[in-house]
């Protein structure tokens, strides 16, 4: 009765859920969870997927259940899994931080360097990774399974940590010092090998990478415009860079020309007043919803 | 102290009452209430207003206390009211799905058919659209007024319902079936015929559901600028139809032009990459607010 | 380890600490605090603030701790504070309504007028504008300080209070009536007299000052565009002077112009039916973050 | 697969519906309900139940669907439903005011008495009701049902109300003024006449009715125990009846008593301090479950 | 139509209204407010009340609007109430602590007494304590009123603050020092002068005063009961003292005897193992409402 | 300056946290934690505790870390932990209800006993206890570690699941259909070896099992005191074997006895009726906290 979707998606449920979901929708793509179900609605023919642990994403795109998927960078080496990154998503563009796997002491710890946790007890939610950062370091360390809230277990329990951060507030909250950063992650969408080499399922994904990626680009740009006489104009251009490739348009006023741009965020607070004081006027910001150079 | 207002107007309570709210301010009316207040405040001196449960607008407005209302039209029909329907507002276009009264039974019932009501007991909240639906059909059957959660009152209380349906998934959690449709409803506005034929508040009434209008159409368009070779434009403007009449504009580089233009934004995930592919640069996508074609 | 910013900002803590923190964000200025703290993060080198009461800011503005703050014009004239005033911000421009202390008495008082309070009690929390009030108007009245609730305290603990009323509705469900106005109130931007004359401070209040009234001006108004008849252009320009100057662009088709403008939010409803009788194709509103003229 | 149970229930769905749930809950019959269903279970192999608005149980009660359920004693007025009244159960003893339904008007409303309301328009819940109440007093008005919020529809929508009231508060809100009471009302425990009539489903009903009473009589009572000096027992037996048949216990020190006994909890407030002045010791009270005198 | 009640209570509206609620319900008076209210329902003819901010309950006190009250000893001394105080309420008996005003300030500060405040600046919602305080240790410091939050307002804004602490988390949390203590406090019921030399008014003080002590001593109490051979009670009676004076029983098995007392609910856990190790049985512990020894 | 505790107590985090914490409470311990702490604060200068997660607990109990601590029969067993399992602790003994581990395969599925599943992916939180199984029946099959919502990974991503079910709900939902248990499993208080040989500690421990079980105990019995005539006593007794050994006391009517036991909460509402129908008089029942027999 139903039709067989192009493509099955991996989706990260829990944490990333909420986002991914705001994500795909300024993508075009309004994907509906009732709760308690893994089984989202899409709104494409050609797509249908899942929401599954981010820690098992790449696991089940590897083998072939999902065509491609959205997880962290991190779980895709955990699993050790033979996938193709297709792009990254820093979803927070804005900070530019991404997130990192730390290995952590208490404050007050003798343990300086890695080679100080020689014959030391560890916990992780990453085993794998936390043992060939080991080996790589020539160290020997007992590492065991974390079920979560690692952070709190140094110094009663085990002798350092490796652990997620993104602010370091977690690190400091619970007085521990980083020793060495093991990783630095942040999310992918990645794609099975066999999908990938199959020219429809490409195409779908690459699209579908555009679109994510243009929704994420227009997070942190906004659209500008003014009206500045036509003499100023290339002084203008000249000193302030961000304006970049402008649309230039004439006006009934032949002295005068508008500007149509597109700038980060950021830099508007001090442009705006630079542009003003230049004689700029009727400028106004206005939001966009995806935005593809 | 207060100025007679120009025009009455009905409001749905309940759950319409929000969307009917916001729907408003985005057409430029804004309505605030206090919360278990009736009495809004609209910020526009020629309209006043009051929420009612939208079984009862069309009844005042037939009255003439309201000169015009929003209620859905199977409330103006169950009332029997003589009013002018000005104009449907499907508050969600983009799944184009009005809700429906439908008859329903148990899923294991014997009854097929209309036909196999004769003598039954059905509830309802819409008596007299179900009495007519019955005397269409020739069949006689005892129609009980229901106070609500009608869905579960087969087979126990009564041998059949008749009940509103968006999704059907009120009816297939209860284990219905649908025997018949009698009637598909909307949203609409309607007008005191009276008001209608008086010219100041006629034109008031089509200002207000120009705008109405205009809002429910900016929720499925957005606005969409790209820059692309001149030389390209004629296959791409043929090519593509969803980009309609474009504005163009000629740029500083005069090898190129600007577009923009209004999409609907569900086609939005097909166009970007096919501009993309045939070398359009800097797409952007921007909300809209209002359109009127 | 940190620098010294530029300026320190008195921010008001309270009712209106939720849509100072969305102003300052939509002013390009991101402020993050930690709930119950009152040291905000900005996102800013050049500032760092302080969230206090509204009624404290003016009285620690004047001191020099703060270089510049937001505040009512109320406090800072219950506080008698040797200021400047840089600029109103009304935060809600769209009702144009301001706040007012009003007199108010039991609906049933045997008072009429202010001269009827003589000899009776009166509850408040801005007791100094009420004796000058009083004062002014040559009546003896004890005024005490209420620490609240003001508006249940009649008539039962006091003769009449003097308290802040947006709407109206407090006084109303409380059964009382209005006897007289003492003052109308809204947000202002006051500085320090020393920190306006440190031309670096200036230059720096001025610039917050600009933006701030840039993102409540884009508040109320809308980017709108349409397409008209080339002759029927200044017709439209010359009735219609909210268009203000537009920016208009020729189209492919010689005998018609796009139209792009600002206009206030509140003439839309009036305009666009009025453009659409007058033949305006393609009409389209569009939000903004920020208007500078 | 299931038994046919000896007795189907009707329960009170809405406002009722929790305090109904605690109530059979306390005397022993835990009723569990998923939200949004009408079919509870019940710990009871002899027991099934369903939830209806409070409004139709006695209808279902007569027609023999229910063998017994609960509901209000103005709904079996309403309805005019042939059913028996097994015993009435207030749920709140504490305050013993039942609800009662009210005619009101406007407070400025020239209606004095029910007289004047000759010709005028009312609107209720309880139609049929208010129709026998003019008919009683001889006077004619049009009545018309109202779907809710009745309070709010004078004196734009109608020229009085008739309203169910158990504080007043919502009365006093909407400054209305009551012009008479119809009827006050309670939850009954009502039976079907047939199954009345069947030995088995009686004696069931009457231990429901027993341990509900049980219940309900607990709610009011508490355990008092007390140590006395012998020689003044019978003084303090004869001045405080409250205190009824105590169990008397003889004490190590035989020149006292201990007394353990029920009392109302309305009056422990004026015997502890009586029982103090008299030299009682060790007085202490203890919460009760269930009380069967 | 309402009776003059025979005494006007004063009780605490914002952070004691609902614990105050509470403890009045135990004591055996049910007191109701709608939501907004400020004249709640007393289920007692002869009282009745407000809920006023607790630091103006004893000025309407020491003025009779009201006969008694419940306030805490702090305002009662800060307000220099003439008034009656009939007993302490320590609302929580098990941590036994009382909260306390202290002068605190930034951990670093060079302030170490009470003398090093000389020329300070220091911020209170306590200005008359304070002043005294400061006047008794004979220094000269600027004190000033503090609308709230006082705790964050040192060191930017003021030198020292005095504020109400009850665990010293919050003292620690923005990291400051006490200095020194000014004043212990909690909560006291307090009455009239006038009121406390009418009988009838004393009477019922008196009373409510004692049924309050009751309701708060049940909080750390429990009932004990258990079966013990009677050769082996006095060894038990003599080794567990927290026993007290029980209520012993004879039973039909001769040999054993039947205890029932009140013992503190701390020491529970201990005794029941020792009881058991001696060869009680049928041990059980059960709540209590009220003790007055 | 803190003093070593006697023993230190593993807690289980998560969904048990509440119930944990509640337990302990009603056994005389209060245990508060700030949110997001995982060191709780307890009111016995002898005890000291840590939350983790529920699957760790045994690890570190074993370890010696903990000297004591409550987590599932089912982890002991998966960590194969080597502790002493001091009591079980049935939360919910109402109910009797123990969650089980079972093996679950899609309704449709041809496997129809553990035999089937060889060759066959399995998922499951519970790896060892898994293998163990499928070895114990002579199996191959490859079990996978799941993060979590096991349920609903069959039949797309693995042809069975391991997984644990307390109402089989989540079974059913899911139309899963169960093929075997694998383990029934509950909360146990398990000890370290050796703290266990430590004398004190290990009277502590067993003081701590013996509260908690009583408070257990207590939540599905009730206290229930009836008088009844002498002549009926002996003939009550042997009909009613719930009332067990009752304390029998005489009242001062010598033709009438006073009861006192302790009764399942359960058969109360047929005891009740039964002791009503053979004269009983004065019956009351009352709650109880903690139960030793």
């Amino acid at each position: 009765m139903e039709n067989t979707p192009l493509l099955m998606l991996g989706l990260p449920k829990g944490s990333l859920q909420d986002s991914t979901i705001k994500l795909f929708g300024k993508a075009g793509f309004n994907i509906s969870v009732s709760s308690r179900s893994y089984r989202p609605s899409i709104d494409d023919e050609e797509l249908d997927g899942r929401f599954v642990r981010a820690q098992e994403v790449s696991r089940y795109v590897e083998h072939g259940y999902f065509d491609c998927g959205l997880t962290g960078q991190d779980w895709v080496r955990e699993n050790d899994s033979d996938v193709v990154e297709v792009c990254s998503l820093v979803y927070s563009r804005a900070s530019n931080k991404r997130s990192k796997w730390i290995i952590a002491v208490p404050a007050a710890s003798p343990v300086q360097t890695v080679k100080d946790l020689e014959g030391k007890r560890i916990a992780t939610e990453v085993v794998n990774i936390t043992r060939q950062y080991l080996k790589d370091n020539g160290v020997n360390a007992e590492v065991e399974f974390s079920w979560g809230a690692t952070e709190v277990k140094v110094p009663d329990l085990v002798d350092a940590i490796v652990d997620l951060t993104e602010t370091g507030n977690s690190i400091r909250a619970n007085n521990l010092r980083i020793v060495d950063t093991l990783l630095y992650t942040n999310t992918v969408l990645i794609a099975n090998k066999a999908a990938w080499e199959n020219p429809a399922k490409r195409k779908k994904i690459e699209s579908i990478a555009m679109l994510l990626q243009a929704a994420l680009e227009a997070n942190s740009k906004v659209g500008l415009k003014l009206n500045i006489e036509k003499s100023k104009l290339n002084d203008v251009l000249a000193d302030l860079p961000a304006l970049r490739n402008p649309t230039i348009n004439r006006l009934t006023d032949e002295a005068w020309v508008a500007i149509d741009t597109i700038i980060d965020e950021k830099v508007v607070r001090e442009i705006i007043p630079e542009l003003k004081k230049r004689g700029a006027e009727g400028i106004i910001e206005y939001p966009l919803n995806k935005v593809v150079f």
